[in-house]
């Protein structure tokens, strides 16, 4: 599968443009294909990615920045280079401490992100 | 699945501890459960990930550096916040322009790499 509106450079390098997503918080899909999506998420300080759940496995890697990750009822704080682990159908979200970066990988692929043809 | 000789810390991230692999070339397991793999691969200047084939899925990000990245015969060069997508069974294997780290994710968790107990 590939995403569509994607511009494939000479590295080979699957990305679609940059959207919108809650208020402060923009995201962008780098990959999806066969089983793996990967996607970059920016927040502004303070912004806030809702919780929310899906059946969907996900890991979310720290960048850069400070967040305060709800998992299931808990609160775990996320720097750079630090990573978490939602399990399918697991309440989670995410706020910005100050400016940042996540990178989220999902398995299988969130069609319900995809660009709509 | 839990790795095991992980540390599990207050921001609940398992890690486990760094691995040598290819000459300047050391691997840490970031997170290994469900379906899910996130390792962090750190390369000096020059080392080299062999190619290989392997039937899980795969996505390289480059987090710093830059990388010579062999996939399927063909060459493609990585930079910070690039990504490239590795089907089940293509042969891929990376070279360092410049000391670096990338970030594997797999799916499903390549057994073969976590920790024997």
């Amino acid at each position: 599968m590939t995403v569509e509106s994607t511009a494939r450079g000479a590295a080979g390098v699957v990305a679609a443009a940059w959207e919108d997503a809650e208020p402060g918080v923009r995201r962008r899909i780098l990959e999806a294909s066969g089983r793996l999506m990967l996607m970059e998420v920016q927040f502004a300080a303070g912004a806030e990615g809702y919780e929310h759940r899906h059946a969907h496995e996900q890991i979310s890697y720290c960048i850069a920045g400070r967040f305060e990750y709800s998992l299931d009822g808990g609160t775990h704080v996320l720097t750079a280079g630090q990573s978490i682990y939602v399990p399918c159908n697991v309440r989670h979200g995410a706020r910005a401490l100050e400016a940042g970066t996540l990178l989220d990988v999902f398995t299988p692929i969130r069609d319900d992100l995809l660009p709509r043809g």
